[in-house]
């Protein structure tokens, strides 16, 4: 079981403290790490590869991949030649900080600069469970429609880097991308949208920019 | 806050206690519930219109549209013509018996014999929560890739009844709906697994027919 309503003060104080810790320890061992997010098949596996290979030879990346059960994204890592931990939370929509902690006791954190945390794919919970990671990006795929963002206002008002991936498809399935672009804006002013696509590299460096990292 | 881990079995009998009571309820108004789940995007809303548009003139139908915010799915109800009702969330990545059984105290249950219930679009949360229906149905994408029947194991494992959805599109994105079908019917071979494309209405009959509706 799971996903019970508790609107409990104390459980969100004991995330972040435990996110604090996991912050604390990629800082020292000097791991910038981003919480990557999005629905199931919105291609973050895709588009964390395609940043890996612009930036690979500056940076010693690794990944978590988090997912309910599997190791279909982990093997995707792994045959991109990434660092990679796999990382199944069985009955849970999201990771949180004690398990990401888990996998961070068991990767080579020292010869590391940079490591992307994938979270469960969908676009609910975790917008719930600091991770203590630097950075936040939310992938979406223009198949989902053009209402994800109106549907979703929490996690997308909490994070300021927006993948909109799969653009190429755009037409095909009569999606417009520029409204959930808009929402988006209208919902966190601050935030950057960016239109992507993983499989043609489109998008990528103006992501790896947003990520502050260079390019190779 | 939501979706905090507990091996509760006491929260899952009063769950399903409120199912139970949910099921008695729609018996005794003669209404037949079924529970759609499925990712973002998936199609849950065209597909149920589809259905909706096969069997109007043989059932009196309504529908829950259950979403974590907005009203986009209950919106596209009302246009068809179908009587809906718009049940938000807030927070949690699911709906439960309790929620359901306040759309059913707003709904005019002695004028309908069929009614469909939306679920929050994720293949996580929805599995663990019954919600007193007489069916499930899990509705996936090509988009969402290969793999998405892998990757949740437990919601395929208890739906009998799976739509395969945006066939249309699995050539253009290089992903073979055979394969979310093979593993679908090895994690529950007495379930059936239903090729569609809500837009152009294919395998809206083969759909109409597992479900046991009569079409017109």
């Amino acid at each position: 079981m799971h996903d019970i309503n508790l609107e409990d003060g104390d459980i969100l104080a004991k995330q972040k403290e435990l996110a604090k810790k996991n912050e604390d320890k990629l800082n020292q061992h000097g791991v910038n790490a981003v919480n990557v997010m999005g629905a199931i098949g919105s291609g973050k596996t895709a588009l964390i590869v395609a940043i890996y290979e612009k930036i690979k030879d500056n940076y010693r990346m690794g990944a978590v991949a988090g997912d309910v059960a599997g190791t279909d994204d982990y093997d995707r890592f792994e045959v991109a030649g990434i660092e990679a931990y796999n990382l199944n939370t069985h009955s849970d929509c999201h990771l949180d900080a004690h398990l990401v902690d888990h996998s961070l006791e068991s990767m080579p954190l020292d010869d590391l600069d940079l490591l992307f945390v994938e979270n469960v794919g969908n676009l609910v919970c975790p917008a719930d469970f600091p991770l203590g990671t630097d950075r936040e990006v939310v992938v979406i795929s223009v198949t989902e429609g053009e209402d994800m963002v109106r549907k979703h206002p929490k996690i997308f008002s909490q994070t300021d880097i927006v993948a909109i991936n799969k653009v190429d498809l755009a037409e095909a399935i009569d999606v417009d991308p520029e409204v959930p672009k808009k929402d988006y804006e209208e919902i966190n002013p601050h935030g950057r949208a960016i239109f992507t696509n993983a499989t043609e590299a489109r998008g990528i460096d103006e992501l790896v920019e947003a990520l502050e990292l260079d390019s190779i």
